[in-house]
């Protein structure tokens, strides 16, 4: 928010609808990285109340495009707007969904829309029309695919599996592409070894509490996922993990 | 957003007028730095709607006094509060504009202000008194002129001309001081060529997608300036420019 | 705000209580800093309008099971929800106050809560039932105590007394723990020097406006505590100075 883009994206959105109540929830995305969006909606979009309307945006930064593809999407009750270049790729998968092709510009801020801000001039005054009754239908015509960035899922072998590091929060926490359902069947009946960078912990605990301050820890955190953690610390400092890092749960 | 100062203005705001709808546009416009503050508030104040009363406040570090003036505007239906220091240079040059002085201390949150943090002390305090409909003359004598910080216009020389990097943003972009008239009328007519650090841009583009991935790319940005930028890069970083740096369009 | 965290918590208090007003005061507590996230609130809860329920989440990293005690608490009007862990110690120890345990499930996003997100499963749940109206005493049992981990004061001796830096702001300014009251009482009768690193400051001044451009400069800052600036400048990088170095006023 050193920039005035959240500024002038607000301030359509509240020229158009000037009752919206706007709820910021991130925006430091870094940028190009539609996946650490697309994971951050995914985990606080549906715990919203229903009819909210969720705007955003990540440009994928491709030249092919992608973000040239603008969308407003209905699921479970919850509108969504952005560009379709995956970032809707982990709602939509095990969601139904119905998808427009925002090509009406009388929803736009102006028309043409710049050529490279398309939150101020598409997305967020489509959003405030959303918000004041429009329907998706008025908004262009459907979509029935999505692109779709499948999250890379863990590859299971014969001793267990690997993943990697999907995200680090500001805790420093390691957060991994290693679902719950997967670590659970794996834990019920055999011994777990979970190696990540030169780091080997020994058990799945319940959370970082459960070891001593600065020793490393697994568990399944909030989200759902397998993540690692040092108590009281920056795991990825102190274990030298970076993003994209690989995991290995191994049975015994 | 580390500090207190956020949570204290906006509290203060709330205190006199506990239905405003606080909308945040910027809290990280490096301190001392009134130019970026006067940029960002130019780009974004007027896509709110009419009568938005705009709190704008960036230190000018300087010893002299300037932000003891505080200053409450009119321009174009809306209202701005801050230090005469500059801030408003980019809003009032073109404008018609009403300013007075905040000398009225009952509109103040407490008398005698803080001497460091006029923010909480008169700044929220007269927004929100703004806010809940007291009128300008009520807040003191009327100023006939603002400090002016006159926004560095490039220099045009036979062959073309010379401007600056004024902002780099979260991206990476290098946004300058060249406004979209000079550029066009350059490039109607004759061949452009484009000095940045050590990179020439040969051509004038309309967004970062026109040219192959990890190339640069010179086009007239969102805010109506020339801009360059990396297509899916930092421009900054991979370009090694800083805030400052020159820049040459050439005509040939 | 690059996690999902804020985002969730959000989200469940709008899912409760779709009205509320949500005021934004700080997500960058350095983490586990739970002093930090102290001396934020101190500074700006009771600068809000009455009845105003202030959720305050800083995770105090240790293994010792004190961030299982979450609290909700009512002082001036005014209410608190977070963990018992020290958070609320600056408030509390000069003011009355009626505290509550959370152990009434009822009123839990989730019951059993996360063992990693008290912030979304107990904490922004509560917060929005009694914004709705649900009185603390619903909550759970009244406690008496509240984890007091009580600011370091400073240690007085025959020459002055010696303090320490209990925060850097985003200016760089060096906030110390040492109160106006006690400055006061030294500097009535007695010439005043401050040493701070390598720094000796030979007056206490009103603001860093009273010093020329570039020079270090002491003044009691707007939180009512000693504090040392460089005017236009960053003083914790241009004295060398970090969180935590003492600080010594002597009198002569």
């Amino acid at each position: 928010m050193k920039d005035y883009y959240v500024g002038a994206m607000k301030a359509v959105m509240l020229g158009i609808s000037p009752k919206a109540n706007l709820v910021d929830i991130s925006h430091e995305i870094p940028p190009f990285d539609v996946m650490a969006g697309a994971w951050v909606i995914k985990n606080s979009a549906f715990l919203f109340p229903k009819e909210t309307i969720h705007l955003v945006v990540v440009d994928s930064g491709g030249g092919d495009g992608e973000d040239k593809k603008p969308v407003a999407l209905k699921i479970d009750g919850h509108y969504f707007v952005g560009p379709d270049n995956g970032l809707f790729s982990l709602l939509a998968e095990t969601r139904d969904f119905q998808a427009h092709a925002l090509t009406n510009t009388e929803y736009w801020h102006q028309e043409p829309a710049s050529r490279t801000f398309n939150g101020r001039d598409i997305f967020a005054s489509v959003a405030a029309h959303l918000q004041n009754g429009v329907e998706l239908k008025e908004l262009g015509p459907q979509k029935e695919n999505l692109k779709n960035y499948r999250w890379a899922l863990p590859i299971t072998h014969s001793d267990g599996l690997q993943g990697w590091i999907l995200h680090i929060d500001r805790f420093g926490n390691l957060i991994t592409n290693i679902p719950e359902e997967s670590v659970e069947e794996l834990s019920r009946h055999k011994k777990v070894k979970i190696y990540v960078g030169n780091t080997i912990l020994r058990s799945l605990d319940h959370t970082f509490a459960d070891v001593p301050e600065s020793e490393p820890v697994a568990y399944i955190g909030s989200s759902g996922m397998l993540e690692v953690a040092v108590n009281n610390g920056n795991a990825a400092e102190l274990l030298g993990i970076s993003k994209g890092a690989s995991i290995s749960v191994i049975w015994q």
